[in-house]
């Protein structure tokens, strides 16, 4: 079976992810919406503010009037009310005449700026002196220019950040239609490994990618749906992989760290209904088993045991389809998610493979980055523990010389 | 009672932050601990692995026996079994022996290396041909090698990212001890605010920063706890504060947006038993008019309610006591935090005040980013959606000039 397949490059195994379609949209509650992606595009159903509204606590006076006065020759205005918080104020403001007004207030009628309160002096009950000129809208939020009827400002594929929920109260959008979460199976192979909660015996490890894929799923704003250890036996195997593939939207197998497992995982892959494997091998190093097999509109994924090898095959390709499930916008790069440094050393590749290496960030004396190699075999977790991220050494190239200029794509926290 | 209070730097804020001791430690699941803080260190019980373990599927050998077999001339082994996954190895490996291992396999007895898989040739049942010579714990993680037994490798105050889970799980660590998670009362005040599923008449607008401050709250790893929409009376106030004090770590109010609010406020917080006004005004912009009280050891904040203040004076003041009750520790600056960019027009501030100015990151067609200031009242959400973060103007700058390197504080996502 392995033979018909060709290892794939890293661009290929990224390609076949753009065949995964989005999720459906759901509706959530407002306050749960943070770090979801909008399935809809919000168009504003009105203008933010719909009124204009000033932003000081201050005079409310017609501008033109306030032209040429100064400390030594305030104006006289007449002090004709107050605006009372979120009402409308009764009468206009006509020439001469001011209306004491406060930080989100309403603008009288007639009004179109704001002489704050520190240029004011009271004369008597019913005049006030202003000592400023003001502008046209000097401190004055016109209606509409916070958000105009009609724009859109938030687009599907976005994920809400705080702001963008701010904005969403603003318009009302009370409840938001977004992409449905999705949900990832975890499962973890192999007779060697125990649960985390047993005592390894001799020969025997516990469960490290369970927790740390779990995790990872998390990171990537998926669900993690545990289905716990199987033993190298491919019946077992593949009732897990079929519960899986019930109760969640892609499956991630890691370990068959044995030759018979990474058999079985073919095997079992492609006994489902309509199902396909995609990728058999990956040109990149580490996580060259990466298995990628498709049942109905399913994916299913078999990562390599080694747990080093498997947190870096789910950022490199797991990652980017939950993204894609998601509905997430594929824009530019997020910036943040790279950071410049300098290579600390010598690091060497093979021609034909792109590489992934740990590195570990260390600020020099003059503020630049140095990127630090952490050695070590891929089936090290304490290594990952040690890195701050990858960096990527091309499919042409042969190595990188210490010095040389590395984008290092941080891990998620 | 305004009047007693120096305006302070957001230093001296910073400064202040520091008197709040960090929450108690709490057990919860592995599962469930991404992103919480570590309340101890954890030192490793054991080693990982406690034995040598295979890396390949290959053939356990003493590596001398292999020196000088290359593909023409392999060496001659006799196969004296094979490992069984998760088990010891029954016999030892002696001179001319091998055995058959396969990935993560624990290593015979006598064995100190693995022939890969690739290199063997099976002459019959008991004789295998290795075709390449392989040094001293060649493809074997040996034991200890990815934890030493007493080795510390997390820290009291680390937030736990999926390696680290994943590392504690190979540690046998199922529960772990972190501080519990700081609750934040949100309270929103003013008047002119009205719910978010209501339709604001004139002079009136809906209430945003319930919504971005309790998501900014998440995006700090706190629990926000919604204590709604009050009325500005001093009355009403102080029983929903109170309210705040009873069920969370730390209160916001943020409005206040009248003169009257303002006063109210500092009258509240200071109506509380063993109650302290450490903060009554800030030099910054925007945010100068922001208050933090203590009552007891809680805190209590007075945030400006224009929505992009109270998210910057969030970001700049809350955020931090959030991280501090988190007891996270203090380290150097986060990589991905900051990003450097190149200032695309000038902004002028002013001698003597701290600004915090929003920017829109672009990419130039040489890679290289630049800050684009969104220019914009403090009032409008829409430019904290527009924008991508953060650049601070310091104390004794007049501004900044186009050209200029700047370092962007990105936004929480």
């Amino acid at each position: 079976m392995e033979h018909f397949f060709k290892v794939k490059t890293v661009a290929e195994v990224l390609d076949l992810i753009g065949r995964f379609e989005p999720l459906a949209g759901e509706q959530v509650a407002l306050a749960e919406a943070r770090s979801r992606v909008l399935a809809e595009s919000i168009r504003a159903a009105e203008n933010v503010p719909t009124f204009d509204r000033s932003t000081m606590d201050g005079y409310a006076v017609r501008a033109r009037d306030t032209f040429g006065a100064t400390e030594s020759l305030p104006g006289l205005f007449a002090l004709i009310g107050e605006v009372a918080m979120g009402e409308q104020p009764e009468t206009p403001v006509g020439p001469g005449q001011t209306m004491r007004v406060w930080t989100g207030g309403m603008m009288p009628q007639g009004a179109d700026a704001v002489v704050m309160v520190e240029y004011a002096r009271a004369v008597d009950d019913s005049m006030v002196e202003l000592a400023r000129a003001v502008a046209p809208y000097d401190h004055v939020i016109r209606a509409g220019e916070d958000v105009k009827a009609g724009e859109v400002l938030l687009r599907r594929g976005a994920r809400l950040r705080p702001q963008d929920i701010g904005l969403l109260a603003g318009l009302g959008v009370g409840r938001v239609q977004v992409t449905r979460q999705p949900s990832v199976a975890v499962i973890s192979t192999g007779d060697e490994i125990v649960p985390v909660e047993e005592s390894p015996g001799p020969g025997q490890v516990r469960d490290i990618n369970t927790y740390s894929l779990g995790a990872l799923v998390e990171s990537a704003h998926g669900l993690p749906v545990h289905l716990g250890l199987v033993r190298d036996d491919p019946q077992q195997l593949r009732a897990v992989v079929a519960r899986g593939l019930e109760q969640a939207d892609t499956v991630i197998l890691s370990g068959g760290s044995s030759v018979g497992v990474r058999d079985y995982t073919v095997e079992v892959f492609s006994s489902f209904a309509d199902s396909e494997i995609l990728v058999h091998g990956v040109s990149v190093s580490p996580g060259k088993p990466t298995i990628l097999a498709r049942a109905g509109q399913k994916s299913l994924w078999g990562l390599p045991g080694h747990t080093v090898s498997a947190m870096i095959t789910f950022d490199l390709f797991v990652r980017p389809l939950i993204e894609r499930l998601s509905g997430e916008a594929v824009g530019p790069e997020r910036p943040g998610r790279f950071i410049e440094a300098t290579l600390a050393r010598n690091v060497a590749s093979v021609h034909g493979r792109e590489d992934y290496v740990r590195v570990r960030l260390e600020r020099a004396e003059d503020g630049s980055l140095a990127a630090h190699p952490v050695l070590g075999k891929s089936g090290l977790i304490s290594t990952m523990v040690k890195a701050d991220g990858l960096i990527r050494i091309g499919l042409n190239s042969e190595g990188l010389r210490r010095g040389a200029a590395v984008k290092v794509a941080l891990f998620e926290p």
